[in-house]
């Protein structure tokens, strides 16, 4: 059996006993009970995940992967496509966003390239996967083949699996790729079943001729290729990305693996959506993070039921949101394990 | 004149010129403009409140103020009285939810009784400050007199400086008190003109018939001591509380020496609302943090024209919304002093 499927029959339900032994807890803690809301709802979720009742508080890693989309020739995007190298560049050097909000919630980087148009130096803190210099252009045939996307999904279950294996406990996802909002936009548009018109956002900003440039392109796409929308995979190869496929797959694996996941914006929670299509079960190991401005996000943290938390006005992806979501999901555990319960503090219950 | 008054006139406006600076090194950042949103914003406020365009990152404290409402004899909470001390000991141990998110969040706490209703030992870490024990049942008469109000703020303006005289630059309001959603949501019916009915919640949790007297109270409240919509000192001494008046005078306190206030929930909304009443140029020192499931909480937002950027469906107070928020604070002066710009990083601006 292929690595792909081997991880999708790997996720299982979360442990439903667990989480009624730490919802016990969470009603026992020196507050109204569900008072604190979102924090206890989280580490209710992750005591299903990790089978402890009250859950370690997890080394944390995001998950980055960075390619390029032949699509940004049909001028789709405000930055040109060598800011994504560059980018990769500035990550490596920690000037980045990314690198700024990841130090201050304590959590590692992993920068993949699985995909980036030009060829990087060996550098250290940059794992090279590389699948292809780019996807095609989908308005003119599929973005790449199902093998492709397929190593590409195995990239990510690989990635994810060593991290966890060295100890992660959280997993952040984050992208980068100059013109990526526009296959997210066409991959929501083909498995939420809404118009490329309601699907497609300004991604970093472009102007109101680029919107019409965006969405014709994601017309184009569907109508060139014919996606399956019954078949995530076909989805996935015609009109996605290889960051896309790969955090997809990060999600997989870590599913498979009993690991919660926090999803970033607008590309992130699309790759998060083709892993819930490919294995329902994996919607239980994610945790949504902040609702970008980008349209299409809400629409498909929505599909997968999840809430964000975070209402910051951010549009810039690269697992920013997952980063400052990180510190909540810390706060979360750190509630469950360290506050007071009635009986040890004498506090009187109602 | 009194220290009020003085506190009220000694409040500036943001230092415009900073601000600007600020903003042009914002749009430098290897970054999309404006692409972190509520990030970039609370930097930018922030160097116009210190007069730094890149501000130090700042040492955090929650001022947690405590008292008591006769009010509560109408039977407007679903915890006894007895809880308010019962929880102060609670925060001396460190077994509160506030204790756990301001040591995840790097803050201090300044403990104060106020007003609780009964005596309290001296300890280590509380203020012993008492005005009254809690206020009086305003369903009958005024809570207080105008004479225990301005002492109230006084102390609240008090301790604030003391604390930013030590060397605290970012202050976190919050509050324990049984029973005081109840004042809170009076306060906020007079000074927002909205009905009663609008502006009381379930605060901790009560069901239908305690909502119903928490309703009832507010009206009978209003009817029997008139306060005048058009002097906030003279509704929050009819309707108002010890630890709301302290939380005000935390705000104008804060403002006056220049030092940025994350609101908290409901209450501590309310109280900053009083503030901003009594001086609207405190306003622009304000930030918001989540936003309550408290239905006053949004309105009261909305007329200080504030942003919440957590939504965390959180009841508790205590200032565990803004201890949480402080975190959102250092990433975001993280964020404008450690990201690189586009001349250091090599990446194409467009």
């Amino acid at each position: 059996m292929s690595i792909l499927l081997k991880t999708i029959e790997s996720i299982k339900p979360l442990d439903k006993e667990v989480m009624e032994k730490t919802q016990a807890r969470l009603d026992n803690l020196t507050k109204p009970p569900g008072s604190l809301g979102v924090l206890e709802r989280i580490a209710k979720q992750i005591a299903g995940i990790t089978g402890q009742v009250v859950p370690d508080q997890p080394r944390k890693s995001v998950i980055l992967m960075a390619g390029d989309h032949g699509v940004v020739a049909e001028g789709v995007s405000a930055f040109p496509q060598e800011v994504t190298p560059q980018m990769i560049l500035n990550f490596i050097n920690g000037g980045a966003a990314i690198n700024v909000l990841t130090k201050h919630a304590g959590a590692a980087i992993s920068l993949v390239d699985i995909g980036v148009a030009q060829d990087l130096p060996d550098m250290s803190g940059l794992i090279k996967r590389k699948i292809a210099y780019g996807t095609k252009n989908m308005t003119q045939g599929p973005a790449m083949s199902k093998e492709e996307a397929v190593k590409a999904l195995e990239i990510g279950i690989d990635i994810v699996s060593q991290q966890i294996d060295k100890g992660i406990g959280l997993v952040g996802m984050g992208e980068m790729g100059i013109g990526n909002t526009t296959p997210s936009a066409a991959i929501l548009s083909v498995l939420g079943e809404i118009a490329p018109t309601e699907a497609v956002g300004r991604g970093t900003g472009v102007d109101n001729s680029g919107l019409s440039r965006k969405i014709s392109a994601v017309e184009k796409a569907i109508a060139v290729n014919k996606p399956d929308a019954g078949d995530a995979l076909d989805v996935l190869a015609k009109v996605g990305g290889l960051e896309i496929a790969g955090l997809a797959g990060v999600v997989l694996g870590a599913a498979a693996k009993r690991v919660p996941v926090l999803v970033d914006g607008f590309i992130s929670a699309v790759a998060a959506l083709v892993a819930v299509f490919m294995a329902p079960g994996a919607k239980e190991y994610l945790i949504g993070s902040h609702l970008s401005v980008e349209p299409g996000h809400n629409k498909a943290l929505e599909l997968m039921e999840l809430e964000s938390m975070l209402r910051m006005d951010m549009r810039l992806g690269e697992g920013t949101g997952a980063a400052l979501g990180m510190m909540m999901v810390d706060a979360s555990l750190k509630v469950l394990r360290e506050m007071a319960t009635f009986d040890d503090a004498g506090v009187a219950k109602e």
